[in-house]
C-alpha cells in the first residue's frame, strides 16, 4: 500500500489524472488507485457555495435535501439518507471537513463513470492498466467509528463471489461474496488517513482479473448498492416514529400501497412531542412491542395508535393473523402492548 | 500486509501464539498482526460437534439459539441476530465454511481476551510488542458482499478519534472516529482471501499509540459495539410485516372486512376508560370530527387512533380519498382533528 504524496490541493476543473500521473509516476499495471471521493468531487465542480453570511448549517440541511430520495431515520439533526445513487448515509455524504469554509462538497454525480475517466486517462498518460475505487468514509449501523467503503469503481470486479467454491473440507461456500472494493477503501484510508492531506494511495499485489472493456462490462461499485428487496433495513424505527417527513418515507417500497399510505399520513400528520416507537421484540414467529413513553402527549399516542391500527389491517391484508395484548402502564416501562403476529393464514 | 504462511490445520488446544511465532519469526514491534476468528475459536474448543447421522442444518439453528440474545431481521431461514457480544451479524457469526463436515464454528467466547493472550505469547516467545485484530466476516445493511470486520483487539486503539482534531481549512472535524481495527481487518483480508488457508495477516507500518498495560485500559474491539440508545436500526422491518403477499389484496374484496374487524379488535382490546367518538362532523362530502376528551389516558388515545388507522385504510379500499387536518388541543374543546374524505377515485 503505497499513498500519493505531493498532489496540489484541487479545484474545480483541475486535471486529477495529470496531477496523480506526475506524482505517482511508478504506477504499475494491476495496481489499484484509490482516490477520496472529495477530490472528485473538487475537481468535477460538484461543490456547493455558501454565500457569505449565509447560515451554513442551513445550506447543508438544503443539500442533503437535494441530495437524497428518502430519509431512512433519524434522530435531531442527524439524517441517514438514501442518495440518488443508492447509497444509505449520513447526511448524504456531504462532509465540511477538508473544504474551505465557504463550501460543502457533495458525493460525485456518478462516481463510477469517474473512477472509469481517470482509469483511461492514466491508461493514456502513463501507458499503464490500473483499476480505481472511489473511496467515502461511511458509518454503519450496529458498529461505531467510520470506515472507508467504494462509492465507484473502475477495471476490477467490485464484488468478488466465492459462492459455488469449496473449501479444504469440501464444504461448499454458500454466501461468501467479498466487497473487495469496499476492503480497498479500508485498506487504503490506514495509509491516507484524515488529515495528512493524502487523498490517494495505491494498493499494490492484489489478484484480480478486470472485466471486459466492452460498454457496460464493468459493474462499477454500484452493485453495491443493496435496496428494495434486498434490504432489511428499509427504514430506522426512529423515523417510523419520531419527527418525521411526508409519510412517502414510511411506505413499504415494493408495490402502490396508497391505502397503507394514507393511513401513515394520519399516523404522522401531527408532529408527537415524543417519539414512539414500534419495535420488533423478540422471539417467534413476529411480536411488535409498542412503546409509548410515559410522559407521552395524548396527541403521540394518538399518532401511534393510528399506525397501529394500519399496521394491523396490512398485515391482515396480508394474510396474517394477529393478536394484540396490552400490557398496561407499568411503573417505569413504556411498554404499552405487544403485537402478536400468527402464521399466514394461507 | 504481509501474509503468514505454511499454518497448520488447527484443532482444539493447540498452541496459536507457537504456530504463529514459528512461522513469522519476522514479526516486529508496531506490527498488527490479525487473526481469522476462525482458528481462534478452533483453537479454543468454540466448536459445536455435529454428531453423526444429525441433521447440520438443525444444530446450527439451535446454535445460533444459544448465540443470541435477540433475533434483529428475519427472512426465511435467514436470522441477523444480537450475539452476546453484542454484535450484529447474520447466523451469530457461526459459519460451516473451512471447517470439517462434523463440526460447527462458534464466534470466540470473548475475543478481545483472546487477541490480549495472543499478544501476551507473543511478546514472550519473540519478544516483540505486536498488536493483535481478531477479524470475521461479516454483512452489511445496505451493501451487497461482506467484508471483513474486527471482533476482538488488543494493543491497539479501536477507534481513532479526529473529533476535535482541526483540518488545513481550519475547520474542526466533528465526527471523524475511525474504526481503525475493522479497515484493518478488511486490509488483512485482501492478503488472505478466502479460500487460501491463509489466517493470519500482518500489516506493517500503521502509526498508533498502544493503550497501556494497565488492567482495563484496553477497550479491546468491544468498544465497535453500537446498541441501544446509539442503535437507529433496533429491527428489521420485514420482520415486522413479514413475507408480504401481493399488494393486490389491498384492493377491496371481502376479506377488507375481517381486517378492519382486526384492527377494531386493536382499538377495543383495552377497556378504554373514555369512550372514543368517530362523529360525522357536517358540511361537505365526508369531514369526520375526531374527539378526544382532555382528561382521556394515553390508552385511550391509542385505541382511537388504532379505529382511525383502520377506518382510514378501509376508506381508501373503498376508493375515497382522505386529508387529516390535525387540529391541536384547543382550550375547553376536545377536537383534536378532522377527517376529510374526498370524493370516491372510481
Amino acid at each position: 500500500m503505497l499513498p500519493v504524496r505531493g498532489l496540489p490541493e484541487f479545484t474545480t476543473g483541475d486535471d486529477l489524472a495529470g496531477a496523480v500521473a506526475g506524482a505517482a509516476p511508478w504506477l504499475a499495471d494491476g495496481d489499484v488507485v484509490v482516490v477520496t471521493s472529495k477530490v472528485v468531487s473538487k475537481v468535477e465542480g460538484r461543490v456547493v457555495p455558501v454565500p457569505p453570511g449565509a447560515d451554513r448549517e442551513a445550506v447543508r440541511q438544503r443539500a442533503i435535501d437535494a441530495e437524497s430520495v428518502r430519509v431512512v431515520a433519524r434522530r435531531g439533526p442527524l439524517r441517514i439518507v438514501e442518495t440518488r445513487h443508492g447509497w444509505v448515509v449520513a447526511a448524504a455524504g456531504i462532509d465540511a471537513s477538508n473544504v474551505p469554509g465557504d463550501a460543502l462538497v457533495l458525493l460525485p454525480e456518478d462516481a463510477d463513470a469517474s473512477a472509469r475517466r481517470l482509469r483511461g486517462r492514466l491508461r493514456e498518460l502513463l501507458g499503464v492498466d490500473v483499476a480505481v475505487v472511489v473511496s467515502d468514509t461511511f458509518g454503519r449501523t450496529w458498529r461505531e467509528g467510520l470506515t472507508d467503503v467504494a462509492v465507484g469503481s473502475a477495471g476490477l470486479p467490485p464484488l468478488i463471489d466465492h459462492r459455488g467454491a469449496v473449501d479444504a473440507h469440501g464444504n461448499r461456500l454458500e454466501t461468501t461474496q467479498v466487497a473487495v472494493v469496499d476492503e480497498l477503501a479500508s485498506a487504503a484510508d490506514l495509509v491516507k488517513g484524515k488529515l495528512d492531506g493524502v487523498p490517494v494511495a495505491v494498493v499494490r499485489g492484489l489478484a484480480f482479473e478486470p472485466p471486459d472493456d466492452a460498454p457496460g462490462a464493468d459493474p462499477g461499485a454500484r452493485a453495491l448498492v443493496r435496496l428494495g428487496p434486498g434490504d432489511l433495513f428499509p427504514y430506522g424505527s426512529r423515523d417510523l416514529v419520531g419527527s418525521r417527513r411526508p409519510a412517502a418515507d414510511l411506505v413499504p417500497r415494493d408495490g402502490d400501497r396508497e391505502a397503507v399510505a394514507a393511513a401513515f399520513r394520519v399516523a404522522s400528520a401531527a408532529l408527537p412531542e415524543f417519539p414512539v416507537v414500534l419495535r420488533h421484540g423478540g422471539e417467534g414467529d413476529g411480536v411488535v412491542d409498542v412503546h409509548l413513553p410515559e410522559r407521552a402527549t395524548t396527541t403521540a399516542a394518538l399518532n401511534l395508535g393510528a399506525l397501529l391500527g394500519a399496521v394491523v389491517v396490512q398485515l391482515h391484508a396480508e394474510g396474517w393473523t394477529t393478536r394484540w395484548e396490552p400490557v398496561g402502564t407499568p411503573g417505569g416501562s413504556s411498554l404499552v402492548g405487544r403485537l402478536w403476529l400468527g402464521s399466514p393464514r394461507v
